[in-house]
Order: C-alpha cells, then sequence, then structure tokens
C-alpha cells in the first residue's frame, strides 16, 4: 500500500495551459470583473434584462441555423457512456449567444413581455483547430430587442448607442461603428440586374481582405456580370459618412429601386438618432454587408480605432425571422454582439490594462502579540459591517512577514488594533508609510 | 427556391428543456443575480479574491483525482473532428472546482502570494443520467485558503464563518454546519484497533442513509469487527454538540491516540473561534466523514434546517497534498463549496424565493404624441446620468398600451416628458397610481 502512495507521489503531472483557452492571475480577474459590472450596469440602465441559457443546446437546434458553424461545435460524450447510449450524444456547447436566444424565446414565449429586451454575458465555445489569437473559449456581451411581428426601428439606434455606451465606459479608446443596411445593397444590386444577389454580397463583403480588385474579378468572373457593373458595385462599397451624407451621394447612382429606397430612408433615421454622439464614432459604411444569411436591415460592425488591423469587436443587426426556426410566431429582432473576451485579451496584450492588487481588500487587519485573536476578530468583524473588505491575518508572525504579505498583495491600509498594551486602533498607509491613530468607528481612507 | 423555403418554414424546431440544465425567466433570474452579487460581495469583505478558470480540463488532470467523478465526466468532441484526429477527445467540461483550483495554483504557483485566498463561482457538468432533482449543469460557489507546507487553523474557524455569512445575508433560512475532525474518526478508530481506516469511515459515513444497525451490520460483516467496537464506533457518531463539550464526551470513552488528541484540540479551537455566531448555526458532529480520500482534518457538512431531508448544501474540509498531485511543492488547504444551484433551485421549486419584477428598470419614459423623439432622448440620457435604470419607449403607441407594458414588465415609475402642450415634466407612481410634476435634475423614487 505504502509503496503505491509513494510512487503516486512521484509521477507528478505538469499542468500546462491549455491553447485558446484563458485564464488570468488574480490582479487581471480583478479587472476582467470589474469591466463585467460596467457592461451589465450599462445593459441595465437602458432596462435590458439579463438572461442565462444553459452552455448546451441540442445539436439539432444549433445546427437549424446552418452555415459554417456546425463545423465548430464542439459535442459532449459521457465518458462513462455504455455502448449504444444516445444521451450526451445529443448536446453540444453553443457557439455563440444568438441561437440559445432565439431558442430561448420560442421556447418561453407565453411567459415573456414584448419588446423583449435582453443581454447575455455568457462563455460560447468554438471547436478550431488551435491557432495564434484564435480563442476556443469566449466571453460574448449579447444585447438583443425582439418583438411580435415587427420590431420599432427605434432599436435600430438605441443598439449601438448601448454598445458605445459600454465601450466608452471600459475605456478601450476611440471605437468606431459602422453601419449600413442590407436593403440598400440588395435594391442596389438588383437595380443594376444582377439576379445572384446573396452571391454578389458575399463576394462584395470581403472588400477589406481582397480589395477592389479582387471583388471586380469575383464579380465578374464567378458571377459573370460586366465589368461596369461589378464598378458600380465597388464603388458603392467606397462609401462611408460620417453623418447621413451618404444617401445623397448613393442616390446620385440614379438607381430606383424601391428597397434600395426603404434602406436610405432606414440608415438615415439611425445616422440622425445617432448625430449626438461624439463624431467618428458612427459612420455610414456602404461596404459593410455581414456573411450571415438572416440579416435583412440594418448591420454593425465594430472596429477599435487604436488597432484597424484587429478584426471587428462588435458586430450584429436586424433579423426579420431567426427566431421563426423555432416558432410559428413571427419574431424579428435587432441586436449586436460584443466580442468581450477578443477586446480584453488584446487589450491586456497591448498593456493598455492597469493592473492593480492581486486582491479586493481594503484593510489587513495585523496580528501584533499583545492582542488576542478575540480583539482582531471583532476589529475585522466592525471594520466589515462598517463596509470595507477585510482580512485578518492568520497568525502572530513577525511583523515584518505581516507586512510583506500585504505590501505583495497590494493591501492600501494595515489596522493595528488597540489591545491592552496599546489603548488606540492605529493605521498604516502602506503607500505614504505614515502611521496614525484611528477610530474605528469613523475611520474612511 | 421558393418552395424549398417554404417547406423549411414548415418544419419548425419545437424546443424542449433539456433535463438537469436550469433555465430561468427573466424575473426569477434578476434574483439569482443579486444572490450572485451578494455572494461575491460577502467572500471579498474577507479578503478573497476571485479566479477564474476555463471550463475545461485535460481528462489526465480530471482523472488524477480518481474516485468514481470520472464516471461523470463529461468529454468534448469537435463535430468536424478528422478520423484519427486527437484534438478536442483530450479534454472535457471540470465537475467541480476543487481540481481545477488545485492545477491553477501548481500552474501559477511563482505569481501567487500565499496564503492564497480564492473564491470561485462558476459552472460545473457531470454527465448523470437524467434523474429526478439531479443537476447536470450546476454552479458551485469555493472559497479555498492554500499555503505553503501549512495551513493556519485560523482558516479551519474562518471558512465556516463565511459560508454562514454568504447564506445569512441570501436570506435561505437557518442554516446548520456540521463540522468533524477527521483525526477525530482516524484516532478513535486506532486506538480501537481498527485495521481498515478508510473502510471503517466509508461505513459510518453512511449512518443517516442506512441507520445504527445498518452500520454495525457492515462493520461486523463487511469488516469482521467485533460487536463492541462496532458499538463504540456508532456511539462516537451520535456525538452531537453545539459548543466545545463533544470533547468530553470523546474522551469519556478514554481512548488514549495521540491523532485522536490532536483532533479534539483542533476542533475545540474552531469551535471556540465560532462561538459568537447564533446558537445553532454550527454543530459538532462526529457523525461527519466526507467520502472523499483527500481530507485529513477539519471537515464540513451544511444543511437548510427547514428541509431536513434536503441534501448538504455546502461541504468542505482540509486536505493536505490536494494541489500535490500537480506540484512537487507541498501545498496544504481548507476550502467549502456552497452548492448555489442546488440551493437556489430548492428555494424557487419551494415558492421560499420573493419574485418581483421582469426588468431591472426604475423609469419608462413615455412617447406621447406632443413629444419629440428629442424630448424623450434626452429626457432618458438625463435621467440614466442621474443614476436611474431608464428605458425610452419606442413608439407613439396609444397611453394605454404604454401603461400596459410598463404594468406587465413591473416597472415602478412612468416619466412623462415636458413638451411644447405640456411645460412641465411629469411623474406616475405605478403603484399608487399617482402623477405629479417633478423636476428631472432633483426627481427621486
Amino acid at each position: 500500500m505504502s509503496s503505491k502512495t509513494d510512487s503516486a507521489k512521484t509521477s507528478v503531472y505538469k499542468p500546462r495551459p491549455i491553447s485558446g483557452f484563458l485564464e488570468w492571475l488574480p490582479e487581471v480577474r480583478l479587472v476582467e470583473l470589474r469591466w463585467m459590472d460596467d457592461i451589465r450596469a450599462a445593459f441595465e440602465s437602458y432596462g435590458f434584462c439579463s438572461i442565462e441559457t444553459p452552455s448546451v443546446e441540442e445539436i439539432e437546434v444549433l445546427a437549424a441555423k446552418g452555415g459554417d458553424a456546425d463545423k465548430e461545435i464542439y459535442g459532449l460524450r459521457r465518458l462513462a457512456a455504455e455502448p449504444g447510449e444516445e444521451e450526451g450524444g445529443r448536446l453540444a456547447l453553443h457557439y455563440d449567444l444568438t441561437v440559445p436566444m432565439a431558442r430561448y424565446v420560442a421556447q418561453h414565449f407565453g411567459d415573456l413581455v414584448f419588446p423583449f429586451k435582453r443581454y447575455q454575458m455568457q462563455r460560447c465555445w468554438r471547436g478550431e483547430r488551435p491557432q495564434e489569437g484564435r480563442l476556443r473559449e469566449f466571453y460574448q456581451c449579447d444585447i438583443d430587442v425582439i418583438d411580435m411581428d415587427e420590431v420599432s426601428l427605434h432599436f435600430d439606434a438605441e443598439i449601438p448607442e448601448m454598445t458605445l455606451d459600454v465601450l466608452s465606459r471600459l475605456g478601450v479608446g476611440p471605437v468606431c461603428l459602422h453601419i449600413n443596411n442590407r436593403k440598400i445593397l440588395q435594391g442596389f444590386y438588383q437595380g443594376l440586374g444582377i439576379e445572384d444577389i446573396v452571391g454578389a454580397i458575399r463576394i462584395a463583403d470581403k472588400l477589406d481582405k481582397i480589395g477592389h480588385d479582387g471583388v471586380i474579378e469575383g464579380l465578374t468572373g464567378e458571377l459573370g456580370l460586366a465589368q461596369s457593373v461589378a464598378k458600380k458595385c465597388v464603388e458603392l462599397a467606397s462609401i462611408q459618412t460620417l453623418d447621413a451624407s451618404f444617401a445623397d451621394e448613393v442616390r446620385a447612382f440614379g438607381i430606383e429601386n424601391e428597397q434600395l429606397e426603404a434602406g436610405l430612408e432606414e440608415l438615415t433615421f439611425v445616422m440622425l438618432e445617432l448625430a449626438h454622439l461624439p463624431e467618428g464614432s458612427v459612420m455610414a459604411d456602404m461596404s459593410i454587408a455581414r456573411g450571415f444569411d438572416y440579416y435583412t436591415g440594418t448591420v454593425y460592425e465594430g472596429k477599435l480605432v487604436d488597432y484597424p488591423d484587429f478584426p471587428t469587436v462588435c458586430a450584429g443587426g436586424r433579423y426579420d425571422n431567426l427566431v421563426g426556426s423555432y416558432s410559428r410566431q413571427k419574431l424579428p429582432g435587432v441586436g449586436i454582439s460584443i466580442g468581450f473576451s477578443r477586446i480584453f485579451s488584446k487589450l491586456v496584450k497591448e498593456g493598455r490594462i492597469e493592473i492593480g492588487a492581486k486582491c479586493p481588500t481594503d484593510v489587513m487587519v495585523a496580528c501584533l502579540p499583545g492582542s488576542s485573536r478575540t480583539d482582531l476578530a471583532v476589529t475585522s468583524r466592525k471594520l466589515r459591517e462598517r463596509g470595507f473588505k477585510v482580512e485578518m491575518y492568520h497568525e502572530a508572525k513577525s511583523l515584518k512577514a505581516q507586512m510583506k504579505y500585504a505590501s505583495r498583495k497590494g493591501i492600501p491600509y494595515v489596522w493595528f488594533p488597540a489591545n491592552a498594551e496599546q489603548p488606540n486602533h492605529e493605521i498604516k498607509d502602506m503607500i505614504t508609510g505614515e502611521q496614525a491613530v484611528a477610530d474605528i468607528e469613523t475611520w474612511k481612507p
């Protein structure tokens, strides 16, 4: 028996980080928590309610949205599954929060009040092959508004306003939210006589990756469009304005199409509603298409201005029938998804996150030889009741050891409790090094 | 094409709840969030820092702890994995927060300050067969203190004090934390000449399930102990005191054993340290053994007094070498795990959770015909800047429709902004029905 234990002790398993899964030290985690609090506070300040869905959905639900997403799904398997057992095999981790939200709304339809405005901050998983900078587990922070039959255009403006509010509270530096409307693209392409509109949008969406010439080549080569038509598509995609003047530029093409006009009016409304925001925070950008089929109107893509090569940090749009896959009721919506982990880990990497203490403690109560454990415990409880975060030092080690502990953890104040030898409480400011008598009932940092 | 779309629309996938995975409506989720905030505030008020680990560990890490746990592990598999691809197959969802914490401490050893006091609130997963009341996804809230070589006994008392503080802040009703010390059991059994001490502890641990006679039968039958010895084991397990008087009762057996004495002294220290708590919140209980091999001293089990048949709601203890599996450094610890989802879902089921509004909104700004969207937006922003949670109603529907929306969501106040026709702001209290002029700079609920 004992030899077995010994050999088990010797074979130490050395843990290592798992590629694509983030893990922070306590001092970074403290900042991450503050970010999450700030985001939640911002979302709630607009009256959005929190929902949380299970980490898993049935594979059938995840697959119902189609697209390439199923390639990235992590399915579950019970390690102890018996042969032929289906259980567990039906379940998979969600890869975004949009599909779970759509399923949630369909499932709880009768219990929700519409327009249903929800926020959701959860981890998502994508079973990608490990690759530099690719996260396989990440937090997303989503806001969506779902309504019955029709969603007010008001929300197409409120959603980006909230997003910019959130990002400015976090201090991530300047953000530009690029906004477009799929109806503009669809109507414009239709007006040009293009038949495969979805195909054309997919190619035009690659503008920032393959450039103007690449898009023209794709449109003429793959889709067989005339050079002059392809050129107009690229010219449309070049229109970017910080106000509502984009509409005149588009109308100057002289293309008449009902859908195009509807899109121009919607985007004009949104840009005017957002006119009060600092200049440069929103841009009407005709190059934004969003790959997903389900967007039908406004589309958004946000970028960190300081890191132009860094991918989109938030994205979303309006959809008419996303929830419809799970419900006969027509439940359109509009929403945006903020790539929390993508932004946070980027700013950590760039050294843009101010790292402070390793713990939330305000005050450490020192354990001096003259004090009884009761002195310490009563003092700690008293300070805690007054709302301070208080560590009671755990044993009567040397003062030097205790101060070193407080200093290494970044604790700002050390409290020396009154006792038989020392009738007054004293407090030491760990930054200035000053020590002074303190009243436990009234002391403030 | 269009017929394909139509048929896709017709085959609606009807979502259903997945057994063992909880999901709450917004009004319940609001309470759950408040609980989580309260728990976090309590943990931080003792200076514990937050950590969060990935949802997955390598299967090798999870299995290193041994026991039955591996039977319940959910492994991951990439749905798009290519034949023979190992990736994903090495990863599994964690089934508790103790193993990930031990791995975290070993991995980040050089970057942590000891004693390392951490809290962790995350979901865990157990791939159990679906069964009434069994959760397959659940939140646990863990606190642990890890130190190098030795952990101060101070923490054996602080951990249960924090736990009771947390549970009382949540208002879950009376809780009794049963405390024992494994050294008492081991020393007592050793003193009685029992050889298979681990086996005897495992049988004695079933006392509340199989009763006194069952335990005696197990000890005499399975282990071949004499009836008189088995009887003493059961008599020991019957000792329960609300103060430190248990020690005299145990010493009355006249068994002399060094380990027994050490256990009695440790448990006496803990009970005396907790003597200031309301009577009945802690109990020295010699029947508590905790099944896990890794506990070596103090052990805890908490019960809801109002629901004596309901399983343990928090549990933990002291371990000497848990982290040791991943590190050559000796890193003992003591901690407790609070079964958040178990407690919360029980109290929801019992109707003990007070459910209120369906959203966090304080004030809804109504959209009356006389007001411009700018009036509304400016009013909403102003109130938001003053710290209120504000929904701007999204369109000029009938007043009745707007009031119905506010009422169904449980929004306490509706604001009527000043406009050309109505020079004063007015506010309506949705509970009393009173409406009065309000100053936007000074109004308070």
